[in-house]
């Protein structure tokens, strides 16, 4: 009989909230006989005020122990910024080696964008995740004073950009479109350019059926606000990567109904799916919080663990979801869960 | 009596047409007692191809005794990407220490923009030019093989940060609005992050009068579609601000109106004026091209030098020239610069 062993990390915010609904939706689509089991950890400020704690060698062996890993929303004000950004969240990218950081953007009808003109989006975005500005390489000399030097080091290599790529080449083959465009910018940032765009043409030879593009980065926000449904699949950088998804997700239909999936495709860790969203503290507790991001989440990862027909059933009714609301008085979080886990075991 | 010794550079594809209606418009806005010398260089492709230079020491010296350089576009396909972007734009802006990237965003009342609802957007972003990951620091290992190592080295000096800080309060306290938004992602990229955000808030001491406001860039980029109005100024690193002010084009009317300054404010060197568009090749010599922003950047030289009546009658010309346009035929390159040139006259 078949079995999942999820790992469940609330955080912080509307971590709790958009979490309990993702489960709920969750439970409603797996089949009688796949048996869940969840452990919650208790992971975000609070820990870290009581123990100083973020993420533990401890912590880490036990999230190995799970088939994935579900997280609502880590970060609150209370905490200097860059403490469980560095001491949590990405530390759980870089231990995982989750390195094939998936955002998918689809705007579906009915639902809200800040575009003139509802065009047509459906895309994915792969960002790297595990290279780039984000290795924490860099540091500060005469901290404080007037002589201060800081340097951030980007760090790319032929290994961790090739698996990226090929992975981004697979899904752009699988759909329908079969297009992938990269995005950098290899006019100024020439070392890591080159790398870039040299194994992004050589890995293009395999791929015959994939039409391919590159774009700058700062041409690529262009397009995302003037003519998005240029793009099929995107591979791009860490940075680069973070900053376009943000502004993808903003176009459409909002970080409200953004997932993403930080995924170690080979599987030898756990991988991990959370809303883009982050904490929002200042609407937690009060059943305002859209949890269709965190239920989309929880479609990457069933598709992960190789439950697609599942999966498929959440995305239908997250979209049969959305277009109902359209100009409906808002529901509350837990309502949106409820209406969503009828429809999926319907 | 007063006079412009200008350096012009055409530069590639378009550039040409727009500097031709720039120096018209130029011309028809200055008073019968200033003098205006122009030069105009050979820079770009074409020079490239023919002799393997972008820009030499003896050019460098030649460009310094001008007051200003007025610049079209340099960039063509036929160059391999970064030769002319590192050989050329990069090393004019490290050369005479540009370190002020200056771009301002208004949607004027008329102008199409991808955005929903027509927002009200009046901002500037101050953009730092000489430091972060534009400075070619960085190298390769192995290149070639699958062992290839790439680095990119951000360098951001208390020096080069609290200039172009305190430039940007002198530029908010000047507004009406008086608010100042620091865009960077200190979440992340903790030593660059952090040496930035605490000169921020150490001269934001000097500046009571002006609001002060934190934005990482991934979510800077949400707001600059859903909320653009919130921003007055913006300062923020070299490689944000290459992101975000394309962004900012895009929703503020378009590159066809997007103008810029590479300062130096000290005047030690010249500084430098260009559309933010590039050479757009496709158009090229078709009288298409809008030479708005090169006249909206001439307008930004005018107001470096000195003559703010003048730029202000450049700015009240084009605001006026775009509400006529909208829902009329296209016009040509030159038809829009002699409506321009003879609004600023008149
Ligand atoms: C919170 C932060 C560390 C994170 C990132 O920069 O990757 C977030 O912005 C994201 O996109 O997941
Ligand atoms: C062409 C390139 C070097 C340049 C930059 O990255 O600064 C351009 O994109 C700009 O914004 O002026």
């Amino acid at each position: 009989s078949r079995s999942i062993n999820l790992a469940v990390i609330p955080g912080d915010g509307i971590g709790q909230e958009v979490v309990t609904e993702g489960l709920k939706v969750l439970s409603a689509v797996l089949p009688q006989d796949v048996k869940l089991e969840t452990k919650e950890y208790d992971f975000g400020a609070q820990r870290y005020h009581a123990t100083g704690e973020t993420l533990t060698d401890a912590d880490l062996e036990q999230l190995k122990g799970h088939d994935a890993i579900l997280l609502g929303a880590i970060g609150d004000p209370s905490v200097p910024s860059g403490v469980l950004e560095r001491g949590f969240l990405l530390k759980l990218r870089f231990a995982f080696d989750h390195h094939v950081n998936l955002r998918p953007s689809k705007l579906l009808p009915g639902v809200a964008t800040p575009l003139a003109g509802q065009p047509e989006i459906d895309f994915v975005v792969v960002r790297e995740g595990t290279e780039g500005p984000y290795t924490g390489n860099g540091g500060t000399i005469r901290k404080g004073t007037a002589h201060e030097v800081a340097t951030e080091v980007s760090v790319n290599t032929a290994y961790g950009v090739e698996r990226v790529v090929r992975d981004a080449f697979e899904r752009a083959q699988a759909r329908p479109r079969k297009k992938l465009t990269l995005v950098h910018k290899n006019n100024v940032l020439t070392f890591a350019g080159h790398l870039w765009t040299n194994i992004f043409t050589k890995v293009a030879e395999e791929y015959p059926e994939v039409t391919t593009d590159y774009i700058h980065v700062d041409a690529a926000t262009i397009y995302l606000v003037t003519d998005p449904g240029r793009f099929d699949v995107i591979v791009t950088d860490n940075l680069f990567g973070d900053i376009i998804t943000d502004l993808a997700a903003a176009v459409s239909g909002g970080i409200g109904v953004a997932a993403s999936g930080n995924i170690n495709p080979s599987r030898e860790f756990p991988s991990m799916f959370e809303p883009v969203h982050g904490s929002a503290p200042d609407i937690a507790g009060q059943g305002k919080a859209d949890p269709t991001a965190t239920v989309l989440s929880v479609a990457l990862l069933l598709r992960h663990l190789g439950y697609e027909a599942e999966a498929d059933r959440i995305d239908t009714a997250v979209a049969a979801d959305l277009t109902e609301r359209a100009g409906k008085p808002a529901r509350s979080t837990s309502e949106i869960g409820d209406a969503l886990a009828v429809r999926v075991a319907g």
